[in-house]
């Protein structure tokens, strides 16, 4: 069997985790990893080629950009350009449909493919939205996020004067509201009562219930396990009170990038262009004979 | 808009349901429902044609095949042969790899699409099952059902001497173990021991765990309410313990004819030939503009 090649695009958090998930895949093979200076070379890296430009690497078929989200369709155009596809965990749900349309074009223009947005939300918990629709047509899905860290909040209180260290959890209230809990080492010489009262203030927060403790060590509290609850009820036909729920309890960077590969996969079946993860079948993202894959799974 | 002409093809239990559903959805119109007894005309059908051949009823884009599912494969052959597409809801697992062969080779001989085993199991359960495989490749998974009627395991009971009137309810103990309750209504000049003793020894029964109870009206325990409670645990990459669970309590016919009507829709964008609801990508089985759909869901 020929192995699909897969380069890793920036080495951080999601990063490693790609390249445990690529370990793991039977059908992949690591062919290298880009990272702005690549004589950093961890341990777990010995064995691949670590170079500043994926033009470095030989036969690439598809580039897993673990990346900021923010330069994400500046990094995809340009392997897009060399022929080479492209998956992304882009995760700013309000630019997800204009970053398809541009990475579209570039895609189309040199033959190849690009799967954005292929995380758990969005990706897997978009799938599932829109599973639950087809399922159940009219009602409300609501999804609550949490227990877990947040990522976007944690960066904003930590943009906030006097703050040392800050973790943000979001806590699912249910009805997609949602509970901060703030945790923040304060700088010496600030006053914690006027930390706190900033980062309610702070637009982030301004419009959730917002709690804000003061801890010796912040690092103590790191932990990268996340939910996700996703509820509808709604109507089927004319049948009401249709229930269905979704619920998970997970690693959060392991899973993004176990999706970013089983994405990679399918980007190797599709037509030219960009797709979002509830434009692809989902038997392409498995590994697998396909026939065996529907006797077990349908 | 031109609307997409939907036959309904069996009039039984789900038949009246994908009636309800067609009505509901927006891209819509009802062409007619074949059955077997054409002047057997009810209210709700007064302003359909009602006829005992499909080829009896104009311009049908796709045939809903509300049939039993040893039908449908003769039924789906002979309609892809006239040109239309043709959706049921086939569910006896063991032969769902056979049915989409042959259905296959018609429909791609007759340039149409047939989209075989789409109600919620097989259906959109297998969606849950391959998506949480695209998540979480290493694992179990197990699929617990009900507490919702058994129709297969009601059907076992009825054809045992002495059995009136039957209703087999499954009800999930957890990791894919089933409880089944068994209620009858007993004939004259027979032992409710001796019938409870010949359903307990039945093939259908024996492996499980069955308690048959005697009661003065089976027709007053109907509901076809179902449930499933779907969960994996298992491994992304290298990291152990992800968690999770798909839930939902249904109604049982208004959902398997709710996802008909939403695979139809999705039949008339694939290229030829025979599916599972696995290989469709799901916003394909969605009304409305792509990229709004995009926008709201992904």
């Amino acid at each position: 069997m020929e192995k699909i090649r897969a380069a890793i695009v920036g080495y951080g958090n999601i990063g490693k985790y790609v390249l445990e998930a690529l370990q793991a895949a039977p059908d992949f093979e690591v062919a290298g990893v880009v990272r702005r200076n690549p004589n950093d070379i961890p341990a777990e890296l010995q064995a691949y080629p670590v170079v500043d430009h994926i033009s470095k690497l030989e036969k690439v078929d598809v580039a897993i950009l673990a990346t900021p989200t923010r330069q994400v369709e500046h990094y995809a155009k340009e392997i897009l350009a060399l022929g080479i596809n492209t998956v992304d965990s882009f995760d700013i749900h309000g630019g997800i449909a204009d970053l398809r349309r541009s990475l579209d074009e570039v895609a189309k223009a040199h033959n190849r493919v690009s799967v954005i947005s292929a995380g758990w939300d969005p990706g897997s918990d978009s799938v599932v939205r829109a599973l639950l629709e087809a399922m159940v047509p009219k009602g409300i899905t609501y999804t609550n996020f949490g227990p877990g860290m947040s990522m976007g909040h944690t960066v904003a209180v930590k943009a906030i004067e006097g703050v040392k260290a800050a973790l943000s959890m979001t806590i699912p209230l249910g009805t997609g509201v949602h509970r901060r809990m703030v945790y923040i080492e304060v700088k010496d010489g600030y006053d914690f009562k006027d930390v706190a009262a900033a980062i309610k203030a702070d637009d982030y927060f301004a419009h959730d219930e917002t709690h804000v403790m003061q801890v010796e060590s912040v690092d103590n509290l790191l932990d990268m396990g996340h939910g996700v609850n996703l509820v509808r009820k709604g109507v089927s036909g004319k049948t009401q009170n249709q229930l269905i729920e979704f619920d998970m309890k997970i690693n959060n960077p392991a899973l993004t990038a176990q999706i970013l590969v089983s994405v990679a996969r399918a980007s190797l079946k599709q037509k030219p262009g960009a797709y979002t993860m509830i434009e692809l079948p989902i038997i392409d993202m498995l590994y697998g004979d396909r026939e065996a894959l529907i006797r077990r799974l349908v």
